[in-house]
């Protein structure tokens, strides 16, 4: 998506441990009219697959994952990173390794909003290591709901996410492809829409 | 609002310690349209204040401020309630203390986002206690900015968080009034657009 690589070499900055900061456009402020384009964008690619719930987690995924729902006219689910008070039925849960934190933390979906007659898009900010990705596609499975596809705002094409939710069959729509952060340089290859 | 009151009467839960479960529609399963509808509302509400930031605090106020933000034209941030790899700058900080989970936690906004040029509409799904939003304008006031409201999807109004949030001066705006959650029965009062 040309208008995201152009705000990302705009506004994006890279930290020395290579890690990319969209902080003013994506993850602490968020430009409204980006995650709506974005959103829609996502709608559109994965319009026929008859999506039942886009399925995303707190908190970046949040913005794009509504615009995406309220295309499609399906509800939005975001995953829980720690338990509410008032989740107290029987969860889907699936436990997700950061690599960056080297915690594992346990994400959660109450059961009855996924069910096998579900068919599934998954929205997500970035796809690094695919560690998060996993973890959603693991809840949709444990409901016997279908995965139809995950949607990525940013991906890191050095990092091996891609290939692993790849060897497991799901296609990846990204809109915005890094190949490398070194010397500073975001450096992009072409994107998936 | 008529439409959240219908909403809330239709998939609201009654837990029974006087917690109003909205998890279908709102915090974990979220309703898109009824979000669109909600941060429009407020757009219009708030449309004279010459709103320049819209302020949440993650996750379940996200939604319906993107959209509030989007109606307006401005950018929206979510305020952290734990600190980020990538938030490295200067941060305003707060502290909120939780009834429920009796615990206090520090939320954050990096400094860069507000100024005191900014004229700031807070949005959050519910008002009890009012420690959030008092979190919130403490932030916004950290930062010289001008609190020109708050947006709140359900007011519990046996609770003092209004009272605590207009005895700051604070507009209070909110589309559902709760005044009794006793015998598991929702008690509406009219609500304030």
């Amino acid at each position: 998506m040309q208008e995201l690589v152009k705000r990302i070499q705009q506004d994006g900055n890279v930290l020395g441990d290579g890690v990319l900061k969209v902080d003013s456009i994506i993850n602490h402020q968020v430009d409204p009219l980006l995650m709506k384009q974005m959103g829609e964008l996502f709608a559109k690619v994965f319009a026929k697959r008859n999506i039942t719930k886009v399925v995303t987690i707190e908190s970046s995924g949040i913005a794009p994952a509504i615009f995406c729902a309220l295309e499609l006219g399906v509800p939005m689910i975001f995953a829980r990173k720690s338990k509410s008070l008032t989740m107290n039925e029987e969860l889907l849960t699936s436990s997700v390794y950061s690599f960056t934190k080297q915690v594992t933390s346990t994400i959660s979906i109450s059961r009855k909003f996924l069910t096998e007659s579900d068919n599934v898009l998954i929205i997500d900010d970035f796809l690094a290591n695919g560690q998060a990705a996993k973890g959603l596609i693991e809840l949709c499975q444990q409901a016997g709901a279908s995965v139809e596809g995950i949607g990525i705002l940013i991906e890191k094409s050095f990092q091996d996410g891609r290939q692993l939710l790849e060897d497991m069959g799901i296609d990846v729509v990204s809109l915005a492809r890094i190949s490398s952060l070194e010397n500073g340089e975001v450096t992009f290859i072409e994107a998936d829409a």
